[in-house]
C-alpha cells in the first residue's frame, strides 16, 4: 500500500490513456466545479504584470482578507503553499513523538509525522457506523500522544463532527497540552458551516491549530493556497517555519478577489447540495456499489459486486476520459472503495451511465481490457 | 543584524513610502529588466483553464524542458517552489552539523542550516581581493564540515569562478564526503556560462548539487521556480524531501515557454553586459562611492562619503520610487554597502540622477528627513 498516492493527478491520467487535459471529468479530486470565480481570473489577468516581483513575504492583503471571510482577528492567519505545506510546517514546529489519526483519513498527515521522525496511533473508524468517529474512543487513546490530527469534514468518508462535539476533545487535549490540528479543507462546502468550524475557537485555544483550503472551495487547485488558524503565539511560531516566498503571488491576489465572491460561495452551497443529494440516490440504485452518507462535496462509495475493484472501475472509467479515486491507497480501506467528488449535473450524469456500464458489462472483463 | 532581511519586498515599500507598485523602480531585487518574455505570459494566459486541476507533482513538462536548457540527462533534475525552497529541503536532507560558508553571501544558507540544527562556519572574503574566493583557504577549512555552500556568481558581490576553479574543491570534497552546493541561480545572465556552470559536473559528481534559478532570468519572481541538478540518485532523496505540489502550474507553463525563448535570453545578456558596463562606469565616476567589478545582473557598492550610510539612501531614493539593497544585513558587510540591480538603460539613468542628488544633498539631512 503506497498511501503517498493522490487524486487528481490529471497528468497522468492524460497520458496514459491519450487524453486531452481538457476533456478529462475529474471526480477524483474533490474541487468546485463551478471552476474558480471569474474575479479571481480576472485579478490574476489584471496583475500579471506584477509577477516580475518577488511576492509579498507576509501575504498581508490576503491575510485581511481570510480574516474578514472567517470574521476573526488580525494576527492569527498563516498563509502556506496550499493547506499540505502547513501540514509539514507544523509537523516541523512541535516535532511529535506520537500521534493520534483516525483511520482512513487523509494521508499526509501520517507521512508528515513518519518523515519528521514520529510514530502514529490509528483509530480506525467504524464502516458500520458510517466511518463516525468515536470521540470517547479517541480521548481514551490519546493519554500519551503529543498531538491529534482530525479531518473535519473527514476525507475520503464524508463524516463531519459539531464543534460541540468535538469540544470535549479538545478541552482534554488542552489540559494535556496534547497538540489538536483540524482540517477544515472542505469545511466551505458546508451548510451552517458555523456550527462545524473551529476557526474562530482556535484562536483561544492553547494548542488548537485549524487549516483551511482555498484551493478546494475556490477551484484554484494548480495555484496552491492554504491557511492556518491559531492563536497569535502559535501562529507567530508557525510563522518561523515558514520559507521566504512560499506564497506565489497569483495565488495571493486570486484568494484576496475570491474571497470578496459571496455569491460564488452561496452558488457552490446550493450546486452541491442538490447535486450530492441526487448523485447519492442515484449511486444507491446503481447495483454492487454502495454509497456511505456524505455531507462533503465527496462520496465514499463501496464496491459489492464480486470481481469488481477500485483500479479496475478506474480503469473502464479512465478510457471515457472519467478520473475516480481509488481509494486502496488509505490506510483502513482496501480495493473495494472509491471516493466520487460532486460535480455539476451534466458530468454527474455522465458518471452514472458509465459507471452503470462499468458495473453491469461482463466483456470488457473477460476481454482482458481491465 | 537581521540576515533574514531581503531585497525586492516593492509591498513593503509602497506601503511605507505610499508609492504606486507599478511606479516603483526596483533595483533591490536581481530580475532581469525585460520582464517575462512574451510567450511566458501567452502560457499563463492560455493554461488559465488548467488551474482548477492540482499541478503535475512531478513537473514532467517543466523537467524535460530544463534538460533541454541545460542539454542533461534525464533523471537528474527536480524542481523547487523558488531554489529557496531547495536550500531549505537539501539541508533537511543532509542535515549538517557544521557547514562552511563564504561570506558575505546570500543568508539563506546559514538561516537554513541554523534553523536545521547545524553550525556554522565563515570563510570571510577580503574586500581588498573584491571578495574573490579564496580556493585554498576554503579547502584548509572544510576539513571537518558536513557541506559548503557556493553562490556563483557570488551574491551580492558579483565576483566568479570558473568551473575549473572550483575542480580542486569539489575533488577533495568529493574524497571526503563533503557535501558541495553551487547556487547558480544568477548564471544565465553570465556570458559563457559554459566556462562556470557545474550543472554538467554535478550529475557525474557523489556529493555535488547544482541549484538554478527561473525566477530572476525570466522576471519571473512572483511565481517562485527554481530547480536542482544532482546526480540521479541524489536527486531521488532530495525528491522524497519534496512536499506534494508544490511547485504551482502557472510557474510550470511559464518555465515550459520562457526556456525555449533564446531570442530572450541572447537579448538579456546583450542588455546585462552593455548596462553593466555603463551603470559601473557611471557609479566610479560619482563622488563618494565606490563599485565592485562584478560580472553579474547587479553591482556590490561602498559608500566612502561620511555621513551616509545604506539605510539613508534607501530612504532618500525610496520617496522617488527608486528601491536599493540595503546591505547592512550581509553577514561581513555593514551599513555603508548597497546593491544596485543592472537595469534597462532609462531606469538606470534615473537611478544614477538620483543617487548623485543623494549623495550631493547635505539639506535632507539636515532636515532630519533620513
Amino acid at each position: 500500500m503506497d498511501i503517498s498516492k493522490h487524486g487528481g493527478d490529471v497528468f497522468s491520467a492524460a497520458e496514459e490513456y491519450r487524453l486531452n487535459l481538457r476533456d478529462i471529468l475529474d471526480f477524483s479530486a474533490n474541487i468546485n466545479p463551478l471552476g474558480p470565480p471569474l474575479t479571481a481570473i480576472r485579478a490574476i489577468k489584471d496583475n500579471l504584470d506584477l509577477i516580475v516581483h518577488y511576492p509579498d513575504p507576509d501575504c498581508r492583503e490576503l491575510k485581511a482578507a481570510i480574516r474578514v471571510y472567517l470574521g476573526i482577528d488580525r494576527d492569527n492567519i498563516l498563509v502556506g503553499n496550499g493547506s499540505i505545506a502547513l501540514i509539514y510546517q507544523l509537523v516541523r514546529m512541535i516535532k511529535p513523538q506520537l500521534a493520534l489519526l483516525p483511520s482512513p483519513t487523509f494521508s499526509e498527515y501520517e507521512l508528515a509525522i513518519v518523515k519528521n521522525g514520529g510514530r502514529v496511533r490509528f483509530a480506525v473508524l467504524e464502516e458500520e457506523r458510517n466511518f463516525a468517529l468515536d470521540i470517547e474512543d479517541l480521548i481514551r487513546r490519546s493519554d500519551d500522544v503529543d498531538i491529534i490530527f482530525l479531518c473535519n469534514p473527514n476525507n475520503p468518508t464524508g463524516s463531519i463532527n459539531t464543534s460541540a462535539e468535538l469540544e470535549e476533545l479538545i478541552n482534554f487535549a488542552e489540559s494535556r497540552g496534547i497538540w489538536v490540528v483540524i482540517d477544515e479543507a472542505f469545511m466551505d462546502f458546508i451548510e451552517n458551516k458555523d456550527r462545524y468550524s473551529l476557526a474562530t475557537r482556535s484562536i483561544r485555544c492553547d494548542n488548537l491549530i485549524v487549516l483551511g483550503s482555498l484551493t478546494k472551495i475556490f477551484a484554484l487547485a494548480g495555484l496552491r493556497l492554504g491557511y492556518a488558524v491559531a492563536k497569535q503565539d502559535n501562529i507567530e511560531r508557525l510563522a518561523k517555519y515558514t520559507e521566504p516566498w512560499s506564497v506565489n503571488y497569483l495565488a495571493q491576489v486570486a484568494g484576496v478577489s475570491a474571497l470578496k465572491d459571496k455569491e460564488y460561495i452561496m452558488r457552490t452551497k446550493d450546486l452541491i447540495r442538490r447535486e450530492r443529494k441526487r448523485l447519492w440516490n442515484e449511486l444507491s440504485t446503481l447495483r454492487g456499489i454502495k454509497p456511505f452518507p456524505s455531507v462533503a462535496n465527496y462520496i465514499l462509495v463501496r464496491i459489492l459486486k464480486a470481481g469488481r475493484t477500485a483500479d479496475m472501475l478506474g480503469k473502464l472509467l479512465a478510457r471515457k476520459g472519467i478520473l475516480i479515486r481509488d481509494c486502496s491507497s488509505f490506510r483502513s480501506l482496501d480495493e473495494r472503495y472509491i471516493r466520487l467528488a460532486v460535480k455539476d449535473r451534466e458530468a454527474n450524469s455522465k458518471l452514472l451511465k458509465e459507471l452503470k456500464y462499468a458495473l453491469s458489462d461482463p466483456i470488457a472483463i473477460k476481454r482482458g481490457e481491465v
